[in-house]
């Protein structure tokens, strides 16, 4: 058993997608949360920065003495993840992209890919053939308007989603579970959407159970939220994405101290 | 005569709007550009990383050895305007929003403020009796994605300004030049569109020529652009703004020199 908590970053509050399916399936566990809400979105961002930034996140959650690493953040998983497995080697990270790559391992069928700019150009998907690829943009700030209902998100949905024909669909942005139902409207019943933050929550269990350091508690876990800025609609957005209310349980840390 | 450059700042590319109005007013003036591109956007963030932010692209500037400071961005002249001028008291600095505000000074008729939430929230404006705000946060993000004309854009500035009834509308965010047409359709042809770079370029021109600061040259000056984080998205982005090829004028410095 291992009380200490679980360490979950992300670039923005769109992890807070993830840590809603970690919470599901883990509700006894302390979960840490940084958002770099000072320099979100990563997704436009060139590599270098990315990597820098993720790096000082994890330090960050390295002296919060926690006891395994979640990257929610796609971009950073897909352009850093590898780069921080190497560089932080002592403890476990997890990142949105593997635990994808694994539930995919051996699928024939068509796969679709849809995420921000930087993902797609990162090309980490590109190790199955029958994939096709879109970035959407401007899903993430329609979304942190919410702008999630009506004719404008629906006319969104079409320009970037109309020619999709695949058989299951990776919701590679945490962000996009929020507009799941229009995604999938768009793209066809038939069309299997995959949400990120399940397959994560799935292998972070076993590795827990396997590892026997699951926190062994039977009350709820006690999860702290910090972001990098903070301001009142940052609340309203985070709540929207974590599916409950805060509560004053966010805290702005300086971006000096990361 | 002072033959040192011009300098300008903002939080990202969406300064070189107000940049173009300069070179048309004082084409022999040398510049030096900087884009806060790792950290952009400021407009949804608080007051304080605003200031941090802006305070460290004036010390970058100051490096440069400029003649004067250019705030470009809205948020940043209306959130750490004041605050800069009183901690950089010996170089001059000029802000979009007082230059909008003094060109409007006695201005009786109604007026329109379109920006960022961050700028609307200020409240810069409300100085002005007869005054209506609106914040279009999505006009940012549209135009950034290149998405600036066809069905999307027009019903999305049908959506922000369909109610706006005004004689003069300021367009308080740099990128908002750039849909200027579309603004123009859904407001009417009677409301004056004001581009507060225009304002700040007569400002600038008026101090350099009573203070005998110009450059005195009768050749193009040099003009250098600097960001933070650069990547071939940002370079098409910026030569839309900018109204000019950037042929690789374009350099990128680390965040941890500013």
């Amino acid at each position: 058993m291992d009380k200490r908590p679980i360490g979950v970053f992300d670039s923005g509050l769109g992890g807070l997608t993830v840590v809603k399916e970690i919470i599901k399936l883990l509700p006894y566990e302390n979960i840490i949360y940084l958002g770099d809400t000072a320099r979100v979105p990563y997704g436009t961002r060139g590599v270098e920065t990315i990597r820098k930034f993720s790096e000082e996140n994890v330090k960050f959650l390295l002296k919060k003495n926690v006891k395994c690493i979640v990257i929610a953040c796609h971009t950073s998983s897909a352009v850093a993840g590898k780069f921080l497995k190497d560089e932080f080697k002592k403890i476990p990270i997890f990142d949105v992209v593997s635990s994808v790559l694994n539930g995919l391992d051996d699928y024939k069928g068509k796969i679709g890919i849809i995420g921000t700019r930087a993902l797609v150009r990162s090309g980490v998907y590109l190790k199955f053939k029958n994939i096709v690829q879109k970035a959407c943009p401007l899903f993430v700030s329609f979304i942190e308007e919410g702008e999630i209902k009506g004719d404008l998100i629906d006319r969104l949905a079409e320009k970037y989603l109309r020619k999709i024909k695949v058989e299951k669909l990776v919701l590679a942005c945490t962000h996009y579970p929020i507009i799941e139902r229009i995604i999938q409207r768009q793209v066809g019943k038939k069309a299997q959407l995959i949400n990120p933050g399940v397959a994560l929550a799935n292998d972070l269990k076993k590795h827990l159970e396997k590892e026997n350091f699951l926190n062994g508690s039977k009350s709820n876990g006690k999860r702290e939220f910090f972001v990098t800025d903070l301001n009142d609609r940052f609340i309203q957005v985070a709540e929207m994405f974590l599916g409950e209310k805060l509560d004053g349980r966010i805290e702005k840390v300086s971006i000096d101290k990361i």
